[in-house]
C-alpha cells in the first residue's frame, strides 16, 4: 500500500451497499465483508485523479468481483469521529502494515459517500477481496454490528430503496425472468418491511401494465397453480424514465 | 482567513440550494451569491471538528442570514477537476488574500455535498455575506452560468425536488397560509416544469385530504371567485411521515 499511498485522495472514501433478494425465503440479502471478527460494507479509497462515481464501480469490482450497470449515490456520511481509532487500527492490522505514513493516512478524518446497487445473486461470482477477506451475502435481519457507521449507511440505503419503490418499478434485476405474483409481492414486502394485502397489491401492479402474463407455474398441484409473469421490457423502461406514483 | 485555515477540513465543501416560490409569477426562485461577474450557490468550508450536516446550517446562516428548520442532503459532487483553477483564483482575489498557504489550500481538489431547503422568501431577511457579496433571489429560468459545477448541482437539486413531489405533500413552506387551488397548481407546475390539467390536479390533491376549504377569495369580481385553502396540519404531517404515491 505504501506505493499506492501518494496516489490516494485523503479524507474521502466510498461505501457500497449491494442488495439482492432471496426468493425462497423472501428476504433481502446484503453483501458484507468479514474481516477477523469485524463486518463491513465493501468500500475503499479514491485515487487523486479519479471521479468518485468511477471509484465506486472500481472498488466494488476489486473487493467483490461484481460488475453492476448502475450504482446510485444515496448519501454522504460526514459525522465528526464516525471512525473509531481502534477500528482503524484493526484495518491496519489486517493489511499487515505498520508504516507510520499509512497509519497517519488511515487515522485522519474520512467522509464517506454511499452507493447502492441491486443485483441478482445468481449472476454474481463472489471471490475473496484483494486483502483475502471473505465476501458474503447476509440476510438483512441477520446483519451484525458493522464497523464505523456502516449500520447507519445501510439503514439510509434501505430508506432510499423504499422511496425508489414509490416511483420506480423495481424487480427486474432482483427476480428471475419469470416469477409469480406472490414472489413479486414478497420482494415489495421485504423492501418495505411490512405485509401487503394480496388482492390490492396485484390490482395495483397490474394497473401499471408492466407485466406480461405467461403459463401457469407447473407444480403438479391443482388448477390453483399460480400464473407466471415477466416484465414487459418496453413499458418497464418507459416507467423507469417517467416515474410512477405507486402507493401501497 | 489565515487564522482560520488550520481549523478547516481540506478537500470537502458544502453547497446549499435554497428554493423559494414567487406566487405572482408562478416561478421558482433560487438563492445565489453574486461575486464580481461570477455567480455561485451559497456554500463554503467545513471545520475539522464539525459534522458536515452542522456545517451546512452554519454556512447558510453565515452567507445569507437564513435559518432553516431542515436542510436535506441530496447529492455529492466529486468529479475530478470540477473546479477550474482560474475560478479558484477569482475567489482568492475576492477574499483579498495572496498568502501561498491559502492559495494552496483553495487549489486542492474539493468534493462538495449539496443540501436543499425550501423557504418562504417573505420570511427571509437577506443581508450581504461575510465577504460583502450580494445575496439575491433569481428566477430559475434566469439562472446564469454559475461557477464550478454549480449548475449541475442545481439541476440535481431540482430532480430531487421533483421526486419529493411524488411522495411528500409540498407547499406548506412555500405558500402563504391561505392560497387558491390555482396557486398550488402553479407551484407544482413550476417544480415539474410542465403544465398540469386543472381538473385532474384538483381532484388528486383533494383526494389526499390535506386541505381545508375556506371562504372565497374576495376580488370584488363575480361569483366565480376562487375558494381559498390552507393545509390541514394533522393530515399534512401524517402524510409527511407516511409518504404518498402521487402521480401527475
Amino acid at each position: 500500500m505504501l506505493k499506492v499511498l501518494p496516489h490516494l485522495l485523503p479524507g474521502h472514501s466510498i461505501d457500497n451497499v449491494i442488495i439482492s433478494f432471496d426468493e425462497e425465503n423472501g428476504e433481502l440479502l446484503i453483501l458484507l465483508i468479514h474481516l477477523r471478527d469485524k463486518w463491513m460494507l465493501p468500500g475503499g479509497l479514491i485515487f487523486k485523479n479519479e471521479d468518485i462515481d468511477s471509484a465506486a464501480y472500481r472498488l466494488l469490482k476489486e473487493r467483490t468481483s461484481i460488475d453492476v450497470p448502475l450504482l446510485s449515490e444515496f448519501g454522504t456520511f460526514g459525522r465528526f469521529q464516525r471512525r473509531k481509532p481502534e477500528e482503524v487500527d484493526l484495518i491496519l492490522k489486517q493489511i499487515n502494515n505498520t508504516s507510520p505514513a499509512i497509519s497517519n493516512f488511515m487515522h485522519q478524518r474520512f467522509i464517506s459517500t454511499g452507493y447502492l446497487a441491486m443485483v441478482s445473486k445468481d449472476e454474481c461470482h463472489l471471490s475473496n477481496d484483494v486483502f483475502g477477506d471473505e465476501v458474503l451475502w447476509v440476510p438483512i435481519k441477520d446483519v451484525p454490528k458493522l464497523i464505523f457507521d456502516h449500520n447507519e449507511i445501510l439503514e439510509k440505503a434501505i430508506e432510499f430503496l423504499k422511496l425508489q419503490l414509490r416511483y420506480l418499478p423495481i424487480g427486474k434485476i432482483l427476480l428471475p425472468e419469470k416469477f409469480t405474483m406472490a414472489t413479486l409481492r414478497m420482494l415489495y414486502e421485504a423492501i418495505l418491511d411490512k405485509e401487503l394485502d394480496r388482492g390490492n397489491f396485484q390490482k395495483k401492479i397490474l394497473k401499471l401494465e408492466i407485466l406480461h402474463k405467461h403459463e401457469k407455474l407447473m407444480t403438479g398441484a391443482s388448477n390453483r397453480a399460480p400464473y407466471l409473469y415477466s416484465f414487459n421490457e418496453e413499458n418497464y423502461n418507459n416507467l423507469l424514465d417517467e416515474g410512477i406514483g405507486f402507493s401501497i
